[in-house]
């Protein structure tokens, strides 16, 4: 563990091993800015970087850090966003003067995170959602199909992924509406599909990652260099509608289900501060995949991941224990076979992984899985319990990699449903 | 019939009424430019507007039309660029000097169109494609499903669509490869999936609406006042291939079947000049929709579309005549559909049609359907047949409405396919 200057209590995700990377904006300056966050302080990188504290990186420009997204900063490429990550290590490195004993700056620079808003970090060109986790495809066939035949007939052959919404990706903290749609006819509505607010909002608790190496169209990315295309992750909460989603779903896929709004966290978390956390995926043995999917090994990454819901006025309950790592298609995978057609990306493009479900009832990364249908609701803190999320409610999903001592985390993604606006 | 100064063609799509805003640049100035086209003249509004030529314009932002696309002089609203519009009409009229006698500025500000190279005019921010024909749906879950019941329960209650890839959208010229990707598993593949270049590359004739207002994420876009927030339309090539379609499309939806490209028509013809041509769309009593999606009769235009395919070096065949007028959802019921779930919309963002498809076999908008999955092969004028695109093919569509002698035309979008990249 490297030590700094600064204070980072032993169980910060913010470790000097992470150096995230997102846009802020304070009382004093509302301008968005570049920052990364050391234990409980946010760091203006836009500052440091107009003071020169970067210009010793090769191919390093001072306007990429000026905000008011990541887009530009993360487009210098991977040895130059590295170097500056590695920089700003050295920075806050106890040993290290050059910031330390510059209070004019340090006071300028250094902000505590309470006194910071943060912002959406990057603008999203196109956003992808996957649906990676064997668990949760397993639960959701068994759920609405055949349990003897749960998976569909191309699920192991590739990681099935489809189009969402940009324009309703919303930073955490942001809260979102009840939305309303069509549902389903029944006997009640008389044949004729229901409209209304929704009554079965839940939550998907996924993993995003942020492109950071653009491609031309008709070029492909190969399994074995995909990571070189990754900037970094983030935690996602892929709000779904599920009584939308049923109706409207068939047969073109999730469409208002999705987009009333999409969360995720602030910090971008780089593949370099998650490398001590590689690991093995799932098996794929049977079958196998074609070539173009077969990728190294040790293809993904050790990260707990947790799920609350706190009612209005009353205490959290954690309701979903999860890991990254239990997802059978990898990034990479996703990304070889995204662009196997010629599809292009763009930096600042983001793909999400698909609701993640671990192997036990108390991993199943959606409200769905979790009350199985409505069948066995969720028991809350305060004596209630919930079938899907009711208004008011809040949720909140944490990641982070811990091992040996050493931990480097995501924060959160929270959100609010608020009451469906009348119409 | 307004006459200008400048010749136009009596069957020229580009008369004085239309007046499509575009982005092109030159030889001479390589530099992305905002341009409308009247007749065979390309006209370089960036000119204009440095000459103060609209400077009477309240509201008007001479930046907005200096490029690289549209999205700024969109955003400033229709009441601008509605009088941008009638402006420019006033000063290519036969009387009006202002530019006819100025020899020096209109040698700078007009082109001919050959000179010109045409440009994707807007940033897209969100793509979503709709499936809004009767007789395309019907066709598809004739030949799939089951013709008694062609239609799946939701299509009659609601415009079914999807979201889209903004990336690989491409100008009008820009060709494309051929796909590769997996496919179903066959005897021949030993059960295991195909893997290679698509054999079954279609086109499907769209139409796409550019987003001209925004919305805030939890807004509305009423039926009623949906065309308030449509700056104008394209013709869309929302090409697929279907064998790659058929293997991943379930349950999420199509992907690679689609993002490897999709082909738009430079010029953005405006609501205002296709007003004359409005009309009634098909007739929605069985069932009625839902409230929020009952908007005004007339809530469609009479435009004529057709497609050519022109193998190389050989020539043209038009294989499909149908009209906008058949789409059964129209333009504004879509968008409020869209948006009743509270998703926001935002300047720039392209929304299509869905195959349009009409009630004759030499009106279907795919080849899918035009040779009936492949047993009813089309006549090509040089002798061959085709049941879908082969390489080297160019697929052009057209759209224009025509009225008492007054035409208002999209010109064209055009494609060719090239061959697989090899892998």
């Amino acid at each position: 563990m490297q030590r700094s200057w600064l204070p980072i209590s032993s169980d910060s995700d913010f470790s000097l091993e992470n150096i995230p990377f997102g846009i802020f904006r304070s009382a004093a300056d509302p301008s968005p800015r570049t920052a990364t966050r050391i234990g409980d302080t946010v760091v203006d990188l836009a500052r440091l970087a107009e003071q020169g504290l970067f210009d010793s990186v090769p191919g390093f420009d001072r306007s990429a850090l000026s905000g008011p997204v990541l887009n530009a900063f993360i487009a210098l490429g991977k040895s130059v966003t590295g170097a500056v990550r590695r920089r700003i290590q050295e920075l806050f490195r106890e040993e290290c003067p050059d910031l330390r004993d510059a209070a004019d700056l340090r006071g300028r620079a250094c902000l505590p995170a309470d006194r910071a808003e943060m912002l959406l970090p990057i603008e999203i060109g196109d956003y992808t959602d996957f649906y990676s986790s064997r668990e949760h495809a397993t639960n959701v066939g068994t759920m609405f199909r055949d349990p003897a035949n749960a998976l569909l007939p191309n699920w192991l052959h590739l990681p099935v992924g489809y189009h969402g919404r940009a324009s309703s990706i919303v930073v955490s903290g942001t809260p979102l509406h009840r939305p309303y749609g069509q549902t389903e006819p029944t006997p009640e509505t008389n044949g004729r599909p229901g409209f209304g607010p929704s009554r079965q909002v839940d939550f998907e608790l996924e993993m995003a990652f942020v492109i950071g190496r653009s491609t031309e169209l008709g070029g492909r990315i190969s399994v074995d260099r995909a990571e070189e295309h990754i900037f970094g992750m983030m935690v996602f909460n892929d709000w779904s509608a599920r009584d939308l989603q049923k109706w409207e779903y068939v047969p073109l896929g999730p469409f208002l289900a999705k987009n009333f709004g999409s969360s995720v966290s602030p910090w971008i978390v780089t593949l370099e501060a998650l490398e001590p956390f590689r690991t093995e995926g799932p098996r794929q043995a049977d079958p196998e995949p074609l070539p173009y999917l077969q990728g190294p090994a040790k293809s993904t990454f050790d990260i707990a991941l947790e799920v609350d819901i706190r009612p209005e006025n009353a205490p959290a309950t954690t309701v979903c224990r999860s890991n990254f790592r239990y997802l059978y298609w990898s990034m990479a995978q996703q990304l070889a076979h995204h662009t196997i057609n010629g599809c292009n990306v763009r930096v600042g493009d983001l793909m999400a992984s698909g609701t993640i479900s671990g192997p036990t009832a108390d991993s199943y990364g959606s409200m769905l899985e979790l009350a199985w249908k409505g069948t066995r609701p969720v028991p809350m803190a305060d004596g209630t319990e919930r079938r899907f999320i009711l208004d008011r409610d809040t949720v909140t999903m944490r990641a982070f990699a811990q091992k040996d001592g050493l931990r480097v985390g995501f924060g959160e993604v929270t959100c609010q449903i608020l009451p469906a606006l009348p119409q």
